[in-house]
């Protein structure tokens, strides 16, 4: 049995002196130098005119996991959903629910990694709170955060429900890693292999494309339901038919064998670190050089394109030549993947 | 036993049709008029120079109470906090984490409520999350917000760390009264009486002190810890004694009861809709006067004044004439309490 003082108490939680000294020699001893409006109720913050926000709760199963943990998710996770925006991440809110008996141990790995990311990330934490619950009432620690970013290219006019005919469909990364990687650690499948989760920071990558003008329709992170649940949305919100051509996804190996063992489509597995991206037929070789350029995007690739009909629907073209739905996920695919 | 209909499922978390089908027919129903960036990643909002940002997770047992639930104290909570920044909440996100099983009926009666409030708030959901957990991975539901408000009155410079001597302290309302429901729930005490949490949105009544000009040195809401927490917290930080006087504090006798039952002092309880001012003592008055005009305020009162020790204590003097120390809430107190 873990000793007493080797472990997270409700007392860590109560607003008293336990919960003072939690903050002040796990948190903020870690988080040092990247905390702002510690000890008020809010944080300020500066922001020019106009900011994206953007909110996730990260609960994932295993906390720690080949390519990350639970922290460093959700750091990437919410700053990668205001980068989809066009925005650079510039703060961070953070609300930690732990379960009493979680190791204190266990949790300075995850603010470690938190903290460190969010340095990667050149984020400031504005605003954060810990909660602890009694045992029982939930599975060892989840997080949600929010980030607020500034838009430093205001030329950018991204949107799901503007993408024209004749687009390019691009991904900026191998497809399917994270749902493959989280998925065999549940069911022990033991990997013979250095497959990772993609869990990284968009931004700096993107923020190639935004300062070269490519001309980018629409960018979305394909996590929950993967690149077709974004392909799905996209065809519907902006009325168009997508074809994707097959041979052309990146998928490793070990993902393809992972999906075929529990009987998954890589194209419906979370990623954490890879974006879909709609753009002019004009700048798609540009913007692929230049993702490629940057050690996160060396295997984007160009995946399709968007066709006249306003069918609404994305058509997968097999090596084969066959075609066939790329549908959305159903059913109760992955639970606690992100 | 539920039909299957009638609760939650895990495929309504997957990122896939169902998910799609909950966030439109329920958040979008109930949400209507109070949601912008819908169908992006993030939402955009625009800030005029600074703002305050504040987050807090929510996990109350009873989900429902007297006075409210937890789809109102989300959204009361993170806007309180931008609040005794001086900040007018402007934005809202909100991160939903739901246990398999939960009934819809009572999901759509804490988004209807959630709604209610932020409506009564003029803040706008910025960003939104729905994640759903395998059973027994979580109790219930749990909320995330985050509120980020905007300095109408510039010219307010409250801080916990700069409370002079011969400062006034007061209290907005009554106190324990979330604390005194909550508990007395649990514990299934029943209340012959009208007791009800005091969970409400405080901007609306403190703006009349900002635009009164009132000198107010300090600001913050009594939520977990209580009137003694936010104290002993001043007095620490502006390095001050604090003097309360007993018979000053109002406390309702339902309140005073439960206490006695329970072996708790009301100044620990938690409150949700009741702050803690230091004011100049030039203006206490008339702060007084313009707190008790509105509804939320009419139970304020001057409970005590800071003095020119060091000491960094929080003394007591009882009704008999005794001191003794208001120390901060030590143990396990109420988990689980906003």
């Amino acid at each position: 049995m873990a000793k007493k003082d080797s472990i997270i108490t409700l007392s860590h939680g109560s607003g008293g002196i336990e919960s003072q000294k939690l903050i002040t020699e796990l948190f903020y001893h870690y988080l040092e130098g990247c905390v702002i409006g510690a000890s008020e109720d809010a944080g300020v913050g500066e922001i020019k005119d106009k900011c994206a926000i953007s909110t996730d709760g990260y609960t994932i199963s295993p906390l720690f996991f080949p390519g990350g943990d639970i922290g460093k998710l959700s750091v990437c996770g919410s700053c990668n959903d205001v980068a989809m925006m066009g925005a650079k991440p510039k703060y961070l809110t953070a609300s930690f629910m732990i379960e009493e008996g979680f190791l204190i141990e266990d949790l300075k790995k995850i603010i470690e990694s938190f903290s460190q990311t969010l340095k990667e990330s050149d984020t400031k934490l504005i605003s954060g709170d810990t909660k602890v619950l009694p045992k029982g009432t939930l599975d060892k620690v989840f997080i949600t955060t929010t980030a607020i970013g500034e838009f430093l290219y205001p030329h950018l006019q991204m949107s799901a429900f503007k993408i024209p005919q004749d687009s390019c469909i691009l991904v900026s990364g191998e497809i399917g890693n994270h749902g493959a990687v989280i998925y065999s650690k549940r069911e022990e499948i033991s990997l013979h292999s250095t497959l990772k989760s993609d869990c990284a920071l968009l931004y700096p990558m993107l923020e190639e494309l935004f300062k070269n003008n490519i001309q980018i329709y629409a960018l979305r992170d394909a996590t929950r339901g993967g690149i077709a649940s974004v392909l799905n949305e996209w065809a519907n919100t902006s009325n168009i038919g997508i074809e994707i051509q097959e041979e052309s996804l990146p998928i490793r190996d070990e993902v393809r064998g992972i999906c075929e063992l529990l009987g998954f489509e890589a194209y419906h597995l979370a990623n954490e670190g890879m974006c879909v991206l709609a753009i002019s037929k004009e700048d798609s070789t540009k913007a692929l050089d230049i993702l490629k350029q940057s050690k996160l995007g060396k295997n984007a690739a160009i995946i399709g394109h968007t066709t006249a009909t306003n069918s609404k629907k994305v058509v997968l073209k097999t090596t084969y030549g066959a075609k066939r739905f790329l549908d959305y996920p159903s059913g109760e695919l992955l639970p606690r993947i992100c």
